[in-house]
């Protein structure tokens, strides 16, 4: 196991001059998806939670549908990185492998340029759920997100992302170099648990690229909390999507971008007063 | 024209309550590089500076090894986003068709894991310049990003990379919502003006990962300063490459992780002392 953490010698400079010392800083892995023997994308990773990125991965690129069509998942460490080796059920291998040559295009040497922007900005999965949040609980997951952040408590150098349900609090969380690698992590570790995206919300550190909202939008979360901003194009996709988008959350406060109605201004708080 | 930024009416909420207000939030938008007709790649990206963009991703993935080698480029606005068609010189063109077909693998499926393991962590060009430099000039290219900052100062979610030389100051210097987009675009602006990328040091305001070492090894450049910490995985490939890296810089320090023969102790201040 390559660990996700590196202390390294560094020097330091200061008004008054150099000295020696050291850092933790997080480890970054190159990690191979492939399936039926074919390599479909590489990720740069921090290299923990493999099985819930192989299955979360999966699942927000629309790879398969459901964490049982990856028949066998074999995690092999290799000089260079990780390849996260998957086997699918055959009736969704085939499918896959029809997706893979139109990708491919007519002479192997990929899409022209229209075709791969449209796979880029594809159309999200529309969001289902019927579930409301209260502020209250918004800024409780973000208070215990950063609780729970043990590889960043080291680092102060990695992204996570955790799941709030109400009643229950926040878990899991999973941490990562990349932002949306945290993201993939958590869909994978929902999924493994058999917990339903569609009765909590997502919290997360970074800011919102449109990638965060269409693979939050893929496991069919209702609302997604940002610690950061979110670009034009990602609040758009929230918007078609029907999803709640909060971002720029602070302390004390936090803003709404996107379907405001399922954020319902009766705090306890409130309600007292 | 696609603006950089939009101005985005969004809800605030206070513990008093919620307030309606407006936010300005930079776009993002799909970018397709192809060349000869083939898209080789989709990046989400601010739409400004888009010749740079060419031009410097070009350079830093290695499709050409100059920028005079891309004959032709059209930048053309579609619907979902902004293709960068270009037109490579016929022997470039033909290296990197050969290079292309290799990519797709002789099934049309692409690469094994382990080859796809191999394309991501590439070994990087050494670096070959003798520069070095003073701390004090190190400080100063941080302070000017700082203040060159015109699209972060409106959104506060954007990056920027920008480039030193002695006796110069700080230019050009590039934004983007995304971290290697910034330094590709400035990598563009460096060889779109000729100016040798051996003779200064780039800063950037993002954590290193990997892929801001392999391309700032790339072009050239002897030192790279970033404002947060790097990944392990970073410091191997800018030890390996032979590349200066400072990183977790403040208002008044920063750490050095490879390579500090680059950073000579006489400031002037010390001199003086």
């Amino acid at each position: 196991m390559i660990a996700p953490l590196q202390r390294v010698e560094r020097a330091i400079w200061r008004r008054q001059g150099f000295a020696a010392g050291e850092r933790a800083i997080p480890e970054e892995t190159a990690v191979a998806f492939t399936y039926d023997g074919g390599a479909y994308a590489v990720m740069m990773a921090t290299p923990q939670d493999l099985e819930d990125f192989a299955c979360g991965f999966s699942l927000t690129e629309g790879v398969v549908g459901a964490v049982d069509e990856i028949e066998t998942l074999e995690i092999r460490e290799e000089e260079l990185g990780i390849e996260l080796r998957m086997r699918l059920k055959p009736s969704r291998g085939a499918a896959f492998g029809e997706r893979r040559r139109h990708l491919a295009g007519p002479t192997g040497c990929g899409l022209c340029g229209i075709e791969s922007l449209a796979e880029a900005v594809r159309a999200p999965r529309p969001v289902q759920s019927t579930a409301s949040f209260r502020p209250d609980e918004i800024m409780a997951a973000l208070e215990a997100l950063t609780r729970a952040q043990a590889l960043n408590r080291e680092t102060r150098a990695v992204h996570a992302a955790g799941f709030w349900r109400p009643g229950e609090g926040l878990a899991p969380v999973r941490e990562d170099v990349g932002r949306h690698n945290a993201l993939d992590k958590l869909a994978g570790a929902l999924a493994r648990r058999g917990i339903d995206a569609a009765q909590g919300f997502v919290v997360f550190t970074s800011r919102v690229s449109v990638e965060m909202i269409q693979k939050a939008a893929a496991i069919g979360v209702p609302l997604s909390v940002a610690v950061s901003a979110p670009t034009a194009l990602a609040v758009r996709m929230a918007d078609a999507a029907g999803m709640t988008l909060a971002a720029v959350a602070r302390a004390d406060s936090f803003e709404i971008f996107t379907h405001p109605g399922r954020i319902k201004a009766e705090t306890a708080a409130q309600n007292v007063a």
